[in-house]
């Protein structure tokens, strides 16, 4: 189950399973689950000619995803309704349910969502990580885990999978964090101190901000570089609407890319990233402010209150992400920015300088800029979402375990 | 014929034809070509197993393709051999040629492929084509790959296509030159100016350059990130064996990076553009040379001489490219970064600064960086055997023309 949770594949949902008449099955049943999904409620004969099979074969799909709980049936549609005849279909509010968990500098929070994306449960504990070792966190997070997954349980669902965002990089295809500097966590395989007996999958928070940006945003495009921040800088390159994963697994790494080559020094061991012009604390020492709990909420507050050295300071840091931004587009040529995580609050205050910055540099071509509906919710909803997805695109896997 | 020659998926041929018994056949058809192109010499029977059809699936496919001329049989193999009876195939050396040409600032260039990946003809006509108007370049182009056709026809090859290499940005999916500064030419469709009369593709030199590397090079892998330079810096993208095109057509403008931001004004608009650093003219003006003919010549034989001025001019340079690679390298985690075009020939002098930036900047991670084996050949290859991986990838749409 952990490589199907990896990818983002919305429009080809099953592709790359196995080209045979069991590998036929297997994607139709995803096919019907994702249209269903995404157009439901639906008759199965609305079905059948949204996805090209005849009617039979899709009653015979439609009874094994019924029988197995992943979808519904509505009852008789009301009478005198043309063209949809028999019963509708939706996704199940009952069945299984996407667990995502996200380890943040300053909090920890788990949520539950089920097949229809909404979130039915959800638990958080505020208190900085920094510094601590993993084992207590990590217990802590398991304990959430174990809350939201009782309190799913209560709701009729089950949980398929737990999916945790970490600030920072995540070994490819792994659950091993090889790098969170502001936890000062190292090569640490999350997998035995996560004890929730659920499969389970770690990837970085920017890379879950930008599924869910992908997944839920409003008219996403396909094609979009995703820049957030929490403490750090984080960055996230999806390509028609797959993440670009890297070598590694670490790729969209914005926050160390270099803005002024003889800039300060940094941790990564460079000088002048990004990270040290628009991270947190360089935009708090900017300002004048110190830093403490909800230093993004202060930030926004001053700013809104016309703080001139606040307003500098992001204005600043909006220049820097120009810069770093030019490059990125002069690469990958997107077709929109999308700034998320905390960066989303600061927006109003980033965007003139940031804007002004990537337009000069790219002979007035710039790229499309768009602000985050979801701010700070993006890493914990992708990663609940990522489980959701994963149900969806294989649906017969599920099947297997009920 | 103008969508496929974009495309390279060297490992999935023709997987975006349709999902029809006939779209079936053309992708069987693809895979035969494909596995004797590779692999070939090959009986029929080996094709059968390798691509795991019955021998008389592959028999029928076989015929049609030794009908059409994309497949010889070499007759009976020498007895004695075992395990491989019949006669051997292979791609045929008087099928279709790919045509392809390239437009430099300093040069026009054309060359015939056959099927094997043999240049068979070859033109060239040295010249500066700085600010002449497109008219006479092309009108000399065309008469360039005039020439190479009939010595390929006299071969007894027939032009698939042509493909052309410009050094600037060139509009997605289409022929239209949008900016070539170094020509001084804008938004300008090369279609009515190349009346050769075959299928036409157009794209950018150091997009044609990284194929190249993916289709030609030795152990290439297949993510990686192309740098290049003939006059400008050219830079291309290829994420898991395909070429990444971005929104425009545009990805892969390493040479805009912005590397000292505040640095030396640069034609696109930007300061301190990689270009500023590491394009030939300021190399040249660094080392205190003149512009002239084949300077990147006179660059290396001054380097390899121990001039000193020449040698911390590419010091320099090296630098400059280890910056801007160090955001790249962050943003895409690719494989490798390989050095291609004139930078090439420069690679002894550039390497060392280069990868020490690099090193530095990425926490000691680096990415291995390699040298092209293809030099300043790679995008009039790359361009000319794209035309020959359309064919390989869909032989059946050669069946039609023939």
């Amino acid at each position: 189950m952990t490589a199907p949770l990896h990818e983002a594949h919305p429009s080809s949902p099953g592709r790359r399973l196995p080209d045979t008449q069991q590998g036929m099955r297997r994607r139709n049943l995803a096919r019907v689950m994702h249209t269903v999904s995404a157009e439901g409620p639906l008759s199965r004969a609305a079905v059948a000619s949204r996805i090209g099979l005849t009617r039979a074969a899709v009653s015979t799909l439609v009874d094994e995803l019924i029988r197995t709980g992943l979808l519904e049936e509505l009852g008789p549609e009301r009478p005198g309704r043309v063209g949809r005849p028999g019963s509708a279909l939706t996704v199940s509010g009952r069945g299984p349910a996407g667990i995502g968990a996200e380890i943040g500098v300053d909090h920890l929070a788990v949520c539950a969502v089920d097949l229809r994306g909404a979130v039915r449960a959800r638990a958080v504990r505020h208190g900085t990580n920094r510094g601590r070792p993993p084992q207590p966190v990590l217990g802590e997070l398991t304990a959430l885990v174990g809350q939201v997954v009782a309190e799913a349980e209560r709701e009729g669902l089950w949980p398929a999978g737990l999916a945790v965002a970490v600030p920072g990089l995540v070994a490819r295809d792994a659950r091993t964090v090889v790098r969170a500097p502001n936890l000062d966590w190292h090569d640490l395989d999350l997998g035995p101190l996560i004890p929730a007996r659920l499969p389970l999958t770690v990837d970085n928070e920017a890379n879950f901000g930008s599924l869910a940006e992908l997944w839920l945003g409003e008219a996403t495009p396909r094609d979009f570089l995703h820049v957030s921040a929490e403490i750090g800088i984080g960055g996230a390159v999806v390509v028609d609407g797959r993440l670009l994963r890297g070598t590694h697994g670490f790729a969209g790494e914005l926050g160390h890319v270099p803005v002024r080559p003889d800039g300060p020094e940094c941790a990564c061991g460079g000088r002048g990233c990004l990270e040290q012009y628009a991270g947190e604390e360089a935009v708090l020492r900017a300002a004048g402010l110190p830093p403490g709990q909800d230093r993004v909420g202060l930030l926004a507050e001053r700013a809104a209150q016309g703080d001139t050295e606040v307003r500098e300071a992001l204005g600043e840091a909006g220049t820097a992400l120009g810069i770093a931004l030019t490059g990125a587009v002069n690469l990958l040529d997107p077709q929109a920015v999308v700034v998320g995580g905390a960066l989303a609050a600061l927006a109003p205050w980033l965007l003139p300088s940031l804007e002004r910055e990537l337009a000069r540099r790219t002979a007035g071509r710039g790229c499309a800029v768009a602000v985050s509906r979801l701010g700070p919710e993006g890493p914990l909803l992708g990663a609940a979402h990522s489980v959701v997805r994963a149900v969806l695109d294989d649906p017969a896997a599920v099947a297997e375990r009920v």
